[in-house]
């Protein structure tokens, strides 16, 4: 895209006004620490960071953006692992930090109103007390905004039961591109009343509008948990026990799988030791009824022995379980601390090429050298691959770039998807051609109808 | 609109060769079994009905209709009740009754690839033996199809727990107005992979492009289940127990409300006689585990005896608990054995208004002097409020239309919905400003970018 403009230093009094001295920077750290999520990306610096607490404020800053053709992007806890929200051709970047209040809990309604600031650890930190919660529990949770999860779409540990954002998001207010203030969808939990503008803004990076509340979907806490671990001596062993279990027709909040690599490195790096086998399945079962989850836990136990299970752990107390959820919750840390700069796969593919999938990656590691690991929700068909490498720009890093896009490619050629949870962003974009053929057209219309200008995130997604 | 063309002699000689002069039909017969859904509506012909066979054909005969700019109308079972499928302005309907094959079940992948005419409990019948079902159950399963669903995004009696046919799309083939045919969407569980064209797609009342197949994600079939029927002798016990049991976090798979008028009909009109009180629920319980039903359905009863039932039935026999359904189901029947042209009513409300908006359905049926009868899927806020008049256009008729048309004012005016599973079709079009405000115009908008020349069910939701 060409011919943006940069904000003058009218444009910045103007945003000073709008907005209040206080909210507006130029300072060389705000700029830098609003430039990059978790992306290992390129650094590009915005002009201006701007902290809106309103929709209108968010309204004025996109008319002068849309007036001078400056191109705006939307940033929440920044946790965000494709760069959604890198400000590739720099303008101003609205940090929502300042959104941060829970509107209203509605604990008879099953509703929350939310801005978008709000971190998702807090907001059912907030819950609790209603016994309520949203569930699509990201792996970064104790800094990612609701408002990042909507523009993404974010899921995570629950979704295999709980389904993701898109899920829980009933009506939001949104700014469009030109500052318009509109409200979309409604307040219930089903609806056949025209286009669902809902689920179009949902997972749209930030490309179509800005979010300036939401009102999502809560459910009841679980009245009983239980969680079972398990180890198997060979990847087929644990792939095929997932499969089991939900051909079953059991229904666990959470399938987690975690190869040998990622076990060594949990033990290595965090305070928590595991039994090294080839690879490790996490269980979690969720009920109203404790002896219903208790035959949960039992028949899932049966189809873990039927698989060739060498180990099970049955915490028996709530610190037991947290134990195994600490060590689930070090798989990124500890990639961190054995690699300068990993690559972090997200795919997904249908539950019959799960296993395909997994050693698919090994081989990739294999034939381009790379040290690799696979963990992931593999319960929904989620594989992350993590490739391990000495640096970024480094020749391993080239080698594990070019496996991870193997692996992409071959998810779609498999029926699958080039992200389940973490988004296209500037990571991805080579992959929406592959994975949307000609209907990739339709939503460079819809983007050009929403956004006419294309002041909105240019550079991301589409 | 205006403008449309009117199929020439030329243009159905050119239907007959691409679709062979057997699934071309201008007999008054078909047109007229063509003209109307279960929408009391006034009558419109088409000028041909057309069967199409494959996308190929659908894509011929939208090529044509683009061309010459001839309104098209697609149709499933017919069983739609806001005459979304109407022929409002003439020309040619696409029924797609002769795409009625089941193409795969993937049983390990929880998924199938179905063509739109494939009726809904056929589908099912068809599942069953894999321990598989698709779950939106709506009232008109035994003839609607597939396409139908999606087109409306359909639900039902198993919305509460299970969702809606928008949470069990995975990726369609459409073609669109121009002709083009398209796959959106891929067959996994979720994604973050750009705009959500399939979610767009549902619910879109065949506006913006023919389905011609989807791959719909499936569930394994409930190892055990449990009916519960309890009798009110106040509308506010029978709707406070409905409240009460979702905040203790019970799940269950379908929470039915019915009025002292809906039973009486029933019990007059079917086969099955009910006990007489001023309301009734029937609750049913899914699980995995028998111990785990048992204690919900314990919990549920303890709930409903808090809330002031004076009766409980406990089924003890897989007939006695089809006895009850069977009553359920005979719902509409009866309704329309009452009056010759029910109004039937469809709106959704937070679960706080759901008395409120109840009760409001009393009032306006005194105030307009209308005999009016409260049903629904409550447990999600979906109230069917129906309407008992004398027949179409009668003053009994138009009164009732009022009462109607305020309910549906007051439950958007609370954060409800206009529609939660019949839709908008041709019945509440008035009503799609006040549910939308501005956010409508992005509707229009996104209608002109699918469908340029407006040939896809014209006069239909926007």
């Amino acid at each position: 895209m060409e011919g943006y403009g940069t904000p003058s230093s009218s444009d910045l009094e103007r945003l000073r006004r709008v907005l209040g001295p206080e909210d507006v920077s130029t300072d060389r750290y705000d700029l830098l620490t609003n430039a990059l999520d978790a992306y290992p990306g390129e650094l590009h610096l915005p002009d201006v960071v701007v902290w809106p607490e309103t929709a209108e404020e968010v309204s004025e800053v996109l008319r002068l953006a849309n007036d001078r053709r400056i191109p705006v992007y939307v940033r929440g806890g920044g946790t965000g692992l494709a760069g959604a929200c890198v400000p590739v051709y720099g303008g101003i970047v609205i940090n929502t930090m300042k959104m941060n209040r829970v509107i209203e809990v509605r604990p008879l309604d099953l509703q929350v109103d939310v801005q978008p600031g709000v971190i998702y650890d807090q907001l059912n930190a907030h819950l609790a007390p209603h016994g309520l919660f949203f569930p699509p529990d990201p792996g970064s949770s104790r800094s990612c905004t609701i408002g990042g999860m909507i523009a993404n779409n974010a899921s995570g540990l629950r979704a295999v039961r709980y389904g993701v954002t898109r899920d829980y998001v009933l009506s939001l207010r949104l700014v469009t591109p030109t500052g318009k203030v509109l409200r979309v969808g409604a307040n219930v939990f089903k609806s056949s009343v025209g286009y669902d503008l809902v689920r179009l803004l949902v997972g749209s990076e930030g490309t179509l509008g800005v979010i300036t509340d939401a009102t999502l979907k809560l459910r009841k806490l679980p009245k009983h948990r239980s969680t079972v671990a398990a180890y198997f001596d060979s990847i087929e062993g644990g792939v095929s026990a997932i499969n089991a279990v939900r051909q079953e027709g059991l229904d666990p909040a959470a399938i987690e799988f975690l190869d040998r690599l990622h076990v060594e490195l949990i033990s290595k790096h965090s305070s928590v030791l595991l039994p090294t086998h080839e690879c490790m399945l996490i269980l979690e079962f969720h009920g109203y009824s404790r002896r219903g989850v208790e035959e949960e836990v039992r028949a899932a136990t049966d189809i873990l022995k039927g698989s060739g299970v060498v180990q099970i752990e049955l915490p028996h107390s709530a610190d037991e379980e947290q134990r195994i959820w600490e060590a689930r919750k070090a798989l990124y840390p500890s990639v961190m601390r054995a690699s300068k700069a990993p690559i972090t796969g997200d795919i997904i593919v249908p539950l019959s090429k799960l296993l395909d999938t997994v050693m698919k990656s090994y081989e990739l590691g294999e034939r381009y050298g790379v040290t690799v690991g696979v963990a992931g929700h593999l319960g929904d068909g989620n594989i992350h691959t993590n490739w391990l490498t000495d640096g970024r720009d480094t020749d391993s890093w080239m080698r594990a770039a070019k496996a991870n896009a193997e692996l992409v490619d071959y998810a779609i050629s498999v029926g699958g998807a080039a992200s389940a949870e973490h988004g296209i962003g500037i990571e991805k974009k080579d992959f929406m051609s592959t994975q949307h053929g000609e209907s990739l057209d339709l939503m460079r219309k819809i983007k050009e109808l929403f956004d006419p200008q294309g002041i909105l995130n240019p550079g991301v997604l589409i």
